[in-house]
């Protein structure tokens, strides 16, 4: 698999919503406070580049949580707020490809590579991601551009948020995605000023 | 969500292949040796009872892999082989939903309900056990009939295969399936003798 600015990969954005600030209704510790603004980053480069972009958006149907739409919760994050032109896709389960017109949006456009990041790791972010590899996409995930919460296990133990996270990046890694770093995949997408001055 | 054996629950046994007896190959350490077992005794209770039971076979498209058709490892391990009037689905990416007539089948027969077991935990289970619970089937995942496989982290971390499974299994529950054990699912499908003892 390769990552470059010519194979015109889509930026898929999960769920990066302003309810994910309420960290006690989650669980009550997460990881990667970065993770939004690193998405930002990611962001801004696609459409310094013109690439596509695509917003999932987590529209929950029960009226309780905290993402359904008639909480403030549903709105997006200031720093990734779409811009007209970029495609908003409303799901109401954790694979942004199921119950949407993601995957059908995806191959009229011809986009083969996907770029992913958002909330949470474990939870929407890997699903999507492994359905998004199963479909037969190139898919990439930038590790610090998610994050996730704590998890009790089936035996009551206690998992910390980190390691939710590095976990579910493991088993994503390498089988349904390359794992990278903002900073890797930006390199690969923005051109690489050090590769640069070695060769030139 | 209910199970009992009056909601005609379908079980759906994951890619339990003569391969994943070569834990070398995937990786040098794996947990829970007794899944193949406890997945033979959901089989037997299923069968016992007339519900219906699906095998998704894996057959990888890399003739390098031992689950490749040209393997003997892509056979089914003795303990669970497939019987006349039993589907075997066939598919080559982790979610048996993807490539396959597996929703279509399950849809036909009004099944709303799935029980699942089977290899590996992190993989071809959770995002089966994912897709399932998404497309809004009632779905149960038997913790003690699955079994996994020791995976790197992308730092370089190593994770035991019981880690990578317990905290696959706590990003599941309540989230995509209820994760019970083998005695616990056998129990609300066929009958509780304790609870007799009790109320009659």
């Amino acid at each position: 698999m390769t990552l470059t600015k010519n194979t015109k990969p889509a930026l898929l954005l999960i769920d990066i919503q302003k309810a994910f600030e309420n960290v006690a209704y989650w669980g009550g510790e997460r990881n990667n406070p970065q993770a939004e603004n690193n998405a930002a980053q990611l962001l801004n480069t696609w459409r310094k580049l013109h690439l596509p972009v695509f917003h999932a958006q987590h529209c929950s149907v029960n009226p309780h949580s905290p993402l359904h739409e008639s909480h403030l919760g549903n709105g997006f994050n200031d720093l990734v707020k779409p811009m007209p032109g970029e495609m908003v896709i409303r799901k109401n389960v954790n694979s942004a490809f199921i119950g949407t017109n993601l995957e059908q949006l995806l191959r009229d456009q011809k986009i083969t590579h996907l770029v992913l990041a958002g909330l949470t790791t474990d939870h929407c972010v890997s699903t999507t991601t492994r359905m998004a590899g199963n479909l037969g996409f190139q898919t990439f995930l930038a590790h610090d551009a998610t994050a996730t919460f704590c998890k009790k296990g089936v035996n009551g133990e206690h998992f910390s948020a980190e390691l939710i996270h590095q976990t579910a990046l493991a088993s994503i890694h390498e089988e349904f995605a390359i794992v990278l770093s903002t900073a890797q995949i930006l390199n690969l997408i923005d051109g690489n000023e050090f590769s640069e001055q070695i060769y030139h």
